[in-house]
């Protein structure tokens, strides 16, 4: 058994607990898609030095990488089926990395119920790259997507915005003399995205478009309006903030643009008809994830943010962008 | 349209063109699975350095990327649905790369049938590294595996074995004095593989075990005959060689060794029963892909390569690996 084998066996054959991933002792594996769904296929990557620092716990590397995945599969109200993984791993990376990798891999794998299907480990003279290959299923032909949206439907947002942005500025040196809870908080939502597949199921039952927000609210729910041939007005008023997000932006207001425009959220934002919006907010509670109602779809086109006092925002940069 | 954006629509979606994939404008695609068929799942990722050389064409690049994934899935007896790309790129990669690569990832997701259903571009201070998720499907339950070949089969190889393990010595700056042509052989060989997809029906009806050479015929063939329990005797004189892997073995008999241990050959190794072998050669032969029978299962354990005197070959190193 190579080196390569070994460690496949030691710490990533745990996590392939389907029977069709053969105990990771194929080429290949093989999945029984389940009658009567589609599948949902989502494939993002996440690279050192870009999504996470070289120096972040490796198991929550590991989350990241699954969680970043998962939250789209959730914004499409798809639930996970299993996930695919490549790691490009530089020398330096050793087995107490990997074991660790592989423990945070494995707890959410579990935690979510989507076990490991295959993969591969190479070597690399740069970052750690893990790149995640994600398949969920949601009865056929009912995939949420961004088109859909129509003027009247409410909008809606899970859990708090701009956490993870300011979160990654305290990462890179600034201090806003926040009380311990709220920098923890603010750390924490960066490091572990928290996807809302808890939503799936409603977002699929009462949502006419939705997406994760990932580069944005304001870029991404830009996309969810173009795709939908509509506009939008958001009451910035209303959308949800932590207490460390208000602390931050009390102390200084030109970090609302960033709260707004940041990257790395991991929420759902969704248009619902008004005739389905109690329900959906049912559903949410039930569920466990808060939503708040933040705006509502509008003819035409463009987004509009609107402060307490009516007028509209202007972003320096309306989303996040790798290039 | 954020740059990002813009480069996809122009480069990747012309390749997404399946209704599912929603022309990349979604968060993620769908896809509704063939009824009575388990897909077969694969990644495998390369990466700048370690699989292809950085100046490498960037349409050979993303012809690897996609063809080590489906040299795998033709193993298995599955066919080409579609698959997943995530690329890290370095910076200076601009769009006259992107548009190579796409147009090599186009041209082979035509000729395979496989079109592109997403992905995702990052940023990377390090090499390319292009990992791919591929989907392919089988008649339920009929997946073929490692485990399964008995003894008494017959072996079975496609192509030629070693080339690329000389292509690669021969790109290192190794010269044996070919002639052109030979050099050309082997070069490429190593850039692009030639994934045996039209054998894999016949693999499917036929074969009792297979899998594909990715890592050395010697040491892949030793991890089909752990999986099945069994032992082999391979007879190396029936080992197909190219007529530049044969003219290289001639001058320095040394290169026998790299020949059977060598990576990146991309053929498929399988056992097939003595009353289907007949059939299996007539099915490869209808495909346009060449067999050769290159020696028997036994019962036990171990795989013997025996030399023209009949006596067994010791190995260097059974086999590639990047730990």
């Amino acid at each position: 058994m190579s080196a390569e084998d070994r460690l496949i066996a030691r710490f990533f054959k745990p996590i392939a607990t389907d029977p069709g991933a053969l105990g990771l002792s194929d080429d290949a594996a093989f999945l029984k898609p389940p009658a009567g769904f589609d599948l949902v296929l989502k494939a993002d990557a996440i690279v050192g030095g870009v999504h996470f620092f070289p120096d972040d716990d490796a198991d929550l590397v590991a989350s990241k990488a699954l969680r970043v995945n998962l939250s789209d599969l959730a914004a499409k109200g798809a639930r996970p089926l299993g996930f695919l993984i490549s790691l490009a791993l530089p020398k330096e990376v050793g087995e107490p990395w990997l074991e660790a990798f592989a423990r945070g891999l494995g707890s959410d794998a579990a935690l979510f119920g989507c076990p490991l299907f295959g993969g591969d480990t190479d070597r690399i003279s740069g970052p750690v790259v893990v790149s995640v290959a994600m398949f969920g299923a949601v009865p056929e032909g009912t995939m949420v997507q961004r088109a859909g949206a129509i003027a009247g439907d409410r909008v809606f947002v899970t859990g708090t915005i701009g956490d993870a942005a300011l979160g990654v500025m305290m990462r890179n040196g600034k201090d806003w003399k926040l009380s311990a809870p709220q920098r923890q908080h603010l750390l924490s939502r960066y490091l572990v995205p928290q996807p809302r597949n808890a939503l799936a199921e409603a977002v699929r039952a009462h949502a006419s478009a939705a997406m994760d927000i990932s580069d944005g609210l304001a870029g991404d729910f830009g996309k969810l309006c173009r795709a939908s041939g509509v506009a939008a007005d958001i009451d910035v008023t209303r959308v949800p903030l932590s207490d460390a997000a208000k602390a931050v932006v009390t102390a200084d207001g030109g970090m609302l643009d960033t709260v707004l425009t940041g990257g790395d959220d991991y929420e759902i934002i969704c248009a619902v008809p008004t005739s389905k919006a109690l329900r959906f907010q049912d559903a949410a509670r039930a569920a466990g994830v808060t939503v708040s109602e933040i705006g509502e779809i509008k003819t035409g086109e463009g987004v509009r943010f609107l402060a307490a006092d009516g007028r509209a925002l202007n972003f320096r940069h309306a989303s996040f962008s790798h290039f």
